[in-house]
């Protein structure tokens, strides 16, 4: 028992200290590990079996609205960044450079992709030549690298996993539907299979990605009240188009630019499930994302027959991701160690439940205890993950809604992003200078204009001159 | 009909220029595209989708041996390259070293992984505490930078894509078995899956890995008869172990290093799929790998009640991988596109066909023709799919066998080498002088000496003494 209560006691809870929780949480589900490397992190099997699922599930829905994969260099000689004046400064400050290959110095600089737009429009300006090459939906999965100051494991770090779209259209017009259809790819995802609910919106300009003309975020609120930008999607017009020469000949045999979007998504979202939905115990992960979605962890396991039962139950439930743990640790320990990991079910099986023909099946975010006759125990695990998924969603978006207020006059905004955890919806006049004014008076930035989203006034929070533009401002990770 | 001919007649036939002929296939079936980034390569679709298909093939038989996915950082500080002697003289004349990060110049320079046993290493040493922890199987799939001066498609390129396993294990044996069986693993899904046959062997001092106690290798022999190494897999013994200090505390409470392996698989492989089944109309891809299995040409397509067929076929044929070409293009351009990307099946269907209830079925390998009856297609598919796969194989190892000859003194060696591509057998002393002198005189290098292999003499084709290998020789890519 002494195992037992070690690996409980070692997590800070939430209330004590958040920061010191998510740490706690990376470390003791065994997600991530500090590296030798400065700002860069060894993602574990634990960690990484969540990113395969989220690749399986992004990439399927990517691949029905016709997406290809690719693979582009990681290096971007620096003439080529160059190329795209807001992008290269956005980016440039912040990127790492190689300037030897072998034993010789190069004679350019090559820096490592922090992003791959100028990759993408360098390749598309010999790939498109006729409207009949268009579009082209492009996709690709790897690691980019920007060297952060500050780092924090999955949030921050000087190089993380994503997958990076780059889209050429003919029109305007289908370049922004790719824009909106990718961002709502990521919300559906992020909802149906995260549990986490998501707000809509595009950016502000002093927001928005470095060389775009609009960028759309899909934003969630984490436990604590604070927001993570969990996806982007960008629309770029014709600006890398006319920087990069990418033109096609259109049906009128004129020569035209194209119209380009880019998005991505990275492991910064594992966070985010992390801080969505974990406890004080540890992790509680969504049943549709689980690496392990049911332990069977046997009781008195050495008695005549519980071995048997449970790999019996095991093979039973193999259309799920199940897995039998037969250590010799304790049955408390392998309960500890579930909530740890945040498998969504356990199940428990001893000689006196054998005897009775049942099980116990306990749920991870709830602690509920479901006893279960064996017979039945395909359909109870089956019906038990859906609601489990259903309801840790409607938890979240229950918790989320609770967090957000609105404010008229400049006075409220403050006192409530301060004293509040959580988003504040206040109109805005559309100047940088307000934004500047909010940022440096609350710490609080413009998270997006939603979609669809009504007006609750006609004066700016700020400068109460008139406003039309509906702001959600929240703190961020 | 113009466009027919261009698409065909711009390929190099084989006999004529094989080098040639094989970057004619790369670029005209569109699998990879040159970059702006000297020596590195765009992974196009078609040529990504045929990776994404060996990773889901060799990902599955990894975990069937109970292998985890990590993610390990992109970048080895150059202290931790330096940790083992051997490995950091075979690899460091070939990095790219990052010197700068951001506006910084860094204190330690960081060169791109060209390999990650340093990273792996440095892990496993806090890790790994006590026996309960080994054995540790741990792959990534990710992308690796070799500095190289002369770069081809797919067979050798400054940044390449591969999978690495590296595991560390409690004894020699069990490290020695792990190594084994990787190598089978490779083994077998290059035959089965590739329809490449390949001779497993051990490799000589000279040409194992730096840092290595032993090398094995997978060796394929191209079109041409050339060799392809297709797979490697290392036994390290305790040299890394000891290097980085990785001890565990075994059952009798002492301090024990680990063994330990490494294994690896790369795009090179796509590489030896084009030069092993390839020929003069393009490329052929094995069913078992093809992105595409099959492709639906409509004849003559405006015909009341083609396209309706077509589109029947396709949905009937959905549990393979087809697709139906309904573009404007003529059905001759659509067939030289179908065998110049190597898709092992078209199906053709016209008014005569539907008329008489059947199609016509061909193959890409032998270009025969099968009638098949429409009530039958499923299983005349399924059917020729597999017999296209097996026939694939064997037809390739039958080249193969005729292109393996022996030599018992140098004369023949060197003049069968000279005169016959393709493979000789040989004794060997064990001498490195003997390897270099054969390498100096043929261009011809040891490629392994085959587990199980029957001696054919006792003495060193090259300096006459008592030899017991016997080692197959041949000129490489």
């Amino acid at each position: 028992m002494a195992n037992d209560k070690k690996l409980v006691e070692a997590i800070t809870s939430m209330e004590t200290d958040f920061a010191q929780w998510y740490t706690d949480v990376v470390k003791k589900a065994e997600l991530i590990e500090y590296s030798s490397v400065k700002g860069c992190m060894v993602i574990k099997p634990a960690g990484y079996a969540i990113w395969e699922n989220i690749q399986k599930e992004l990439d399927r829905r990517f691949k029905e609205t016709g997406v290809e994969n690719v693979c582009m260099p990681m290096f971007i000689p620096e003439s080529l960044l160059q190329k795209e004046k807001d992008h290269v400064e956005g980016f440039a400050p912040e990127v790492a450079w190689v300037t030897h290959g072998g034993l010789e110095e190069l004679q350019e600089r090559l820096c490592v992709r922090p992003t791959s737009e100028t990759l993408f429009c360098d390749f598309y300006a010999n790939d498109i030549q006729s409207y009949r090459d268009l579009p082209r939906l492009y996709n690709q999965w790897c690691s980019v690298v920007r060297w952060e100051k500050t780092t924090r494991p999955f949030l921050r770090s000087r190089e993380f996993l994503w997958q990076e779209g780059h889209t050429a259209h003919a029109t305007e017009e289908e370049a922004e539907e790719r824009t909106i259809r990718m961002l709502n790819v990521y919300a559906d995802f992020c909802e149906q299979v995260l549990a986490i609910p998501v707000i809509r919106g595009r950016k502000t300009d002093k927001e928005k990605f470095a060389g775009a003309n609009a960028t759309y975020t899909i934003e969630a609120m984490m436990h604590d009240g604070k927001a993570l930008q969990s996806g982007t999607s960008h629309n770029f017009g014709d600006g890398f188009a006319k920087a990069f020469d990418i033109q096609y000949t259109d049906r009128d045999n004129t020569l035209k630019y194209v119209h380009q979007t880019s998005w991505g998504l990275s492991t910064r979202i594992i966070g985010a499930i992390i801080m969505v939905h974990g406890d004080d115990s540890g992790l509680v992960l969504p049943p549709a994302i689980a690496p392990t979605q049911i332990v069977i962890i046997p009781i008195q396991q050495r008695k005549e027959g519980v071995l048997q039962k449970a790999e019996e139950l095991r093979q039973r439930l193999s259309g799920f991701r199940v897995k039998l743990d037969d250590s010799d640790k304790s049955p408390g320990w392998k309960f500890s160690e579930q909530e740890m990991r945040g498998f969504p079910l356990r199940v428990e099986i001893g000689p006196k439940d054998i005897e009775a023909g049942q099980c116990v099946i306990v749920r991870r975010d709830t602690r509920e205890k479901i006893t279960c006759s064996l017979d039945a125990i395909e359909e109870t695990v089956e019906q038990t993950l859906k609601k489990m998924q259903t309801e840790m969603l409607e938890r979240a978006r229950a918790h989320r809604d609770s967090h957000i207020y609105e404010a008229l006059d400049y006075e409220t905004f403050c006192k409530t992003i301060d004293e509040n955890p959580g988003f504040v919806k206040a109109m805005w006049c559309g100047d940088e200078a307000c934004e500047m004014k909010i940022k440096e008076d609350t710490t609080a930035t413009s998270r997006c204009m939603p979609f669809g989203a009504k007006a609750i006034g006609d004066r700016c929070v700020c400068c109460g001159r008139p406003a039309d533009k509906m702001v959600i401002w929240g703190k961020a990770y």
